[in-house]
């Protein structure tokens, strides 16, 4: 259920995780965050805006990122520092979204990675760019 | 229900949101995310690990921000471009979190606004700072 | 699964539901209305109320009154015309609610009876009183 | 993030919130208090009713005027005192509902003001009438 330690990560290694948004999700995001955007939930001023219809909070995604360095790279035991985001484009209900992350970096010394995380949606449209830094779980914690 | 344009927002201008993070939004928030890191759900594991006990998400607390800024600076309208984030402390369950959001930057010229993003907790420590760029609504679109 | 009609209900009829209003529930309402009002969900601002403490939105313990109208008297079927509530006490996190329903007047030629519909604690403490106007299930519909 | 006194208070003011009713939202309203009414949770029974389609629980929409209430008119630091309802036309999944207060009267000796409470759906048709009494935050209360 651990981890791997910055010794056993390298670098270009890669993880992801895909989902398809749904409403349910936007909807309950909205609700534990207070984010009631009208773009989010209001299909009829949606449909006013440049998008035309609803679009996911871009946290949201952030969070499926969020879900892939805390579950799979460098995984559980990991203390997450910064997390850069960028979004490109809109996500919209029913998108598939799918949130990746290479290891671009790292530091044994410092106990340290840098990571590209990114979401594509179905399309292979890039959604969201940036980066993060992530101290993995260290050597002599025992798994 | 529309937000401000550029020219109706100075800088120094704050607004902020304050929640008492719960179990339930943790968990709702794993849900939708997948963030199923032991860290937030499993009180056995975190128990052993340097917090203690159960943690937030910090992407959740990024929520809270969003909140801000879709909801009053600037408001709806406004496009979202960048979110930079840096994870200083944890928060527990039950910590009452306020997102503040200040206006460090404006131009324009190019319609964009520069925004000192930070949560604080009960105790007034600083537990997620970083910054972000937003593009507010702009003048011509009908309020 | 088909509720009563007109002329199966009498004056003095009562139903009841009781549920303990839980931080879940509470969150859970703030996030689907949008309904963030700090006392609901800020423990800090909560603790300098008069009240000391968050407390349930009142609607949400209307919606047990919806719910033994809908449920048990009348029941399925029937339709909902008019509630009107007062907010008499504060429910706390915790709180043993009752809601509980009475028949006080009926009228078999317009299909209408009247219900007292009010709200106790585990106290026995009135924390919502009203009435509501239903219009029962009519006799040709078959069950 | 505290409310209008009721001197700031102006008979004629007038605020509001829309949202998208979605199946989430009505599962989650069922969920909470318990109303399983087969019309708002049963698509086959649904079919056979009147209105031919699952709809949403009146006091959910109920519960928007809640939010403009307790977030924009008269704000935090309100007390809700009283909230009459008629439930004029169904709200069905996907409706976007518009909740609108409106001031009526205010009695400032007796720090209280009367609001008109209804909500409209997307084609500008009333589904809810009613009034509300509020005591907005009184003047002595520090922001």
């Amino acid at each position: 259920m651990l981890g791997k330690t910055c010794k056993e990560i390298n670098i270009g290694d890669t993880a992801e995780f895909t989902k398809t948004v749904s409403e349910f999700d936007v909807y309950s995001f909205a609700g534990i965050t207070g984010d009631m955007n009208p773009a989010h939930i209001d299909k009829t001023y949606a449909s006013k805006t440049v998008f035309k219809q609803r679009i996911s909070h871009g946290i949201l995604c952030v969070g499926f990122i969020s879900n892939v360095i805390a579950m799979q790279l460098p995984g559980p035991g990991a203390i997450y520092r910064n997390q850069n985001c960028q979004f490109v484009k809109p996500v919209y209900f029913g998108d598939t979204v799918t949130a990746i992350v290479e290891v671009t970096r790292k530091d044994e010394e410092k106990n340290k990675i840098w990571l590209r995380t990114y979401c594509i949606n179905q399309d292979g449209d890039l959604v969201i760019d940036g980066d993060a830094v992530i101290m993995p779980r260290k050597e002599f914690e025992k798994k």
